[in-house]
């Protein structure tokens, strides 16, 4: 997203918490006094949020300047930014900004964490998101699971066809399903359908899906269904699973050969990166 | 908030995620089909976001009935909502709608959770939230931490004088800032202070302050603080205590005679509570 | 769209045109009045904003009654929509409903009138339309084209990965930019490429390119790269082409086998259908 | 309109096109690579729109430089505009720039080619737009028509009184309209009313109109209708024909002495003029 | 202005008294309580803002029926309006709506008091605003003044050509900004000059304004130039006169036979009426 | 309030003036011409309005400087400000920037005159601003009255517990209503009630309320409450008066030890200070 979009973005998060204006700020802090900040690090984890909050920081007028890039780990009392600017505004903007870093750090740092268990054990699976953000953030949760190597999955409701349990409740069956969504939908769009066993995965790999989304299926119910597509000569269709991942079965879903653990949790459960600023140079 | 207010804020969170439209809805949904929906929890907690959904629900131009009212115990499997109108509407509304209200009940559940064991022990002190929210939701965490029976603390930047540890860093001494905060605040807002040990609680109380927050101090720490401070003749001033609150030292707190105990995770690390949407009737 | 989130949108193109009031209606209408109105189609078409129509009506608290359905011919003199309320809301809101109805219906037609060709020739091959739409007016636009029965190809920036000639400027080559979408995007997105010659056409296939755009390729050579990329193996391979397509050529590409000719004029240099709006009862 | 407004104006528009971000340029083309970049004519015409285009690249932090000012003749394979900046913004905003400049530069084209007609026989008749143009852009639209040499015409609906045929239909007679309108409307607006007969514009003149929009008026009509007004001492009463003017009948229409000819088409069915950005030093 | 727009815009002005909520009606105000209040005036005057009352009640989902319309004299303690509705909503409104109504019908009041003086005397003479009104209410001071009878003046800055001094400062005389003004505006608009010497105001005439504005003339003065202008045979140049108007020169100027006074005071300083809003039955 | 947020709400009061262009400005100020500009005091005052004016001119890319500060008295012909810039965004932005500065300067010179007579007496007393402000523009009013050495007041509805004769009239007793609002505001909150005799003002010093309000008490009885309070204990109650305060009876009041006055027509009825922009340096 061009910077000066974001910077009407992060804005607007500000304005809310400005509210009429910071009266903290206004009582006890002189005008026009130029102080420095760092943003610290209060614990390990993984750097996300840095050019938003370096954006933030440049749209209300401060030099902010970055130690370490989204993505990077960081660790505890490692300085991330330094700002330099007005103290008023450092002071008014501090919680904004803060809030915007932690969750999207918080978010790296666990997509990270899953990913790296992937990727140690050899395995090409990728975490993705899920729309289970929290609203008003979408962009800002899924870029921060890129971040964390992770895959944003779906942007919004507009970028891919997602048939689930309660479409098909109204359509009827899967192949009824993509048929429709093959005939109305426009050729740019990938077709993904959710399956809770493994003769609709059969029948929506003949359909036509691109995806098909395995629904609480177990390590073993996976890997038979792979293994069936397989043989039925649909080796290009991307498997995702959903439901009932935890850090203990992760490995035996990638080694079922599954293309995507899609996780709710990572962003409608975020634990939040420890994070402070600290006024450095007070005047 | 009046509750056509919050339809244009509900409205604007889900034209984020709507973007062009939902090209699911409108490769495989017919148009004008009628169908019910239920909105189900798949966990025990309390509910809060009640509100919200119907006022959501009914500003996209569904009808919804709530089974269970803001701030009530829910049970696994329990329907909360109940939803009629249009297929398509249902279907694009269904995931800001669960956003929020998962959102809002796992924070509720968690400051109910709380504050039941400060109750149960016969303790008034009450659970508060702070400004560590998601950015842009201030206004609906907040009313999760209330429904689940804790306090909002601020609302955003001009409700109250909080003078932190940033804000000392440039003005120098408690007593110099809590008398600037005097002087030049208006006479409608508390002034609340944060100080890292006795000696400045006590400067604070003789300074006028209202609040006083104890950042990081022990429960001994704090009582021995109270006590002071009533010797003093200070009984009127507030206590609040912030940093290092666990689940486990939260008694000893309340025993220490705080009257308040600020918890960011409450909103800065949501644990969302499991609800879901299901299409009961659909055709 | 939800009817709802389309009402503000429309709203907001209504108040460009409102300004500070309409003078007009102010002088010279009475208030409360009520009358009737008809929509009238004034040539042939295919009728497409009759749903906007219907919704901005509503938005501003007047009846509306559609006679005709989005997709529908139209012919000469048919009434499309009547209307009944209030004079001076009907006179401000006129030119904002037919500007958007004469608009989505002249692409609609165009659009039509290309498919038609195809279809009579028993051909699959679909018309789509570009983002070279007037600014602010993509949904608006695309979802005519849709009515008028093509394809909305993709509907802004965030939905697919398109690599064009600029792109491929900075890159550097065909594979080389294909193998960087298919290592950072989302597995969601398909992958599109423009290419200008058949060489890169065949580079693009065995790179895993979804969709492969032939940039002003006669359909000569349209189809000569068609039968390589068969022979190759790659029958499933989307072909679009683009540049240079005139009413005449149409059907000689889609011999060619190409399954999309996408049409920039379709919304860039719209003709607009001409549909008028008259007060039909007075008083 | 100051430029800072135009800014916010333009970016979003180009906010709409971008939704969550574009995933092509994220996807493969670097960060904080800086790139040139011209745009280029690919026909003949009219220039318009290209301070917008410097506005919104200004306004997302590129360098651009216009070669050629609004309203100047430009041909094929001309250089309009020169764009140096970062690259990943430079493809995000490519389109959108395009689709203003291409638009503003058809409406201008088009306008001019009408204006040079009607001067190249030495006539003083303006060519006017209406308000017949895409929702949500008449300031873009009307300032094309300026910069082609023709007449905005009212700008919206408070600018003017305007009494038009569905006005009278509610009202009665031309009179009747006219003596409210002169009642009840400011001082600060002139007063223009739509006739189909010459009786009506001379009741019109009589009453007091500023301006008389002859609609559907033959040639021969409109010059009985200017006749009659000058011996009955109307010299100053402003005429505009509206309705049936095509490129063989205009200079008839000036040679009726009418002052302004107002062409719909010329902003709702507009021929964008053919307009490229090529990326010209990749790195 | 389409009502549907003019709640939107109260809604606006609503949500900035709101901030995140109002909490003493959330405090002490039981849910889902109906009530009614009655508006009643304080003080004579003269009515405006009551649809302004009414939609921004009705906007919030109260009902609402005035008992007065907007320009009709209220006397103290008249009723003017009496709500129905939910009791949290309604006193959360109440200072909005209060202060919107308190506004527009001093603005009235005044306008209509200056209007009666002249209407009084047996002149045509009307009161006029300027644009020196309270930023962001241009739409609502300009319908007060239209209401208490007088005229709007320009709206904004796109209506109309006024020609101000600093204009001149920059472009010379009058006769050369007159004669720029003809050549470049559109021909809808009409061109007021101020000037301020009976030179001036010849000169502007014989150049072809529409409107002369006497910039501080004295009543005889403004007689005079009158005169010349008659016998030099502009009799349908309109004069506006400007400046040092008090309640007690008004008649001189309309005995000058000026045709419009501007009264810049009518909503630079508002003399708020008073009126009050009370809860008539509380459960 | 950060500038640039300042910034943003000042450009949209702008863009409601402009409308769709300052047509005098594009007919007859050339283009690119940098001029310089004085805005003068044409009356004695205060200065108020300062920072939004600087603010303004720079959001729109005008160079100003400040020759007094917010809160400075100012004389008649005193240069307040320099601008210099481009001509046409300086003769379109002068009117906002004057309305702002010549209300917010009003109200502060109002403010100060009565806040100085206070002083000049000796007293500790503040005058305070109440929410009958302009519609849309409570921030600007209350820094307006702050800058005139008086209080703001609440800032909104979010900001304190205000419980006044309607909430009474719906709630019971003054002792309910604040038990009520202690036991469901946040701690964060002041609580303030309105009393009507001297009675409730007693029960609500008991009750706990922080401030009393005494609405229409005469200085006498507003000085016998305060003793009463005083001898009950009650020293630290905050009296504020409201209603029926004049020039005249202030210093009673202020004897009669209330410490604060809050008087509505500060901000409901404002007399702008006469300030006039001239531009100086033409060419």
């Amino acid at each position: 997203m061009p910077r000066k979009l974001l910077e009407d973005k992060l804005k607007a998060l500000l304005a809310e918490d400005v509210g009429q204006g910071d009266v903290t700020v206004s009582a006890v802090i002189p005008r026009d006094l130029v102080v420095k900040a760092e943003v610290v690090a209060e614990e390990n984890g993984v750097a996300a949020g840095i050019e938003e909050s370096l954006t933030l920081a440049q749209a209300v007028g401060l030099e902010a300047k970055a130690h370490v890039a989204d993505g990077e780990k960081i660790k505890n009392k490692q300085v991330l930014i330094t700002i330099n600017g007005d103290a008023q505004t450092i002071l008014t903007v501090e919680r904004t900004l803060l809030n915007m870093l932690s969750r999207m750090s918080g978010i790296a740092t666990q997509t990270a964490t899953l990913q790296a268990k992937l990727q140690n054990a050899g395995m090409k699976t990728k975490i993705a998101a899920t729309r289970k953000s929290a609203p008003g953030l979408l962009y800002f949760d899924k870029k921060a699971v890129t971040i964390g190597g992770g895959d944003t999955h779906r942007l919004h409701l507009d970028d891919m066809v997602l048939i689930k349990d309660n479409h098909l409740a109204i359509v009827g069956g899967v192949e009824t399903a993509i048929k429709k969504a093959k005939a109305e939908a426009s050729f740019t769009k990938k077709i993904e359908v959710e399956v809770t066993n493994d003769t609709d995965a059969q029948k929506a790999a003949k359909a036509g899906a691109d995806i098909i989304m395995l629904d609480n299926f177990s390590p073993t119910q996976a890997k038979a269904t792979r293994e069936k597509l397989k043989k039925a000569g649909f080796s290009n269709v991307i498997l995702e699973v959903s439901g009932g991942i935890t850090s203990e079965n992760l490995l035996e879903y990638a080694k079922a050969e599954v293309d995507i653990i899609s996780v709710g949790a990572l962003t409608h459960s975020v634990k939040a990166l420890d994070i402070s600023l600290e006024i450095t140079k007070p005047k």
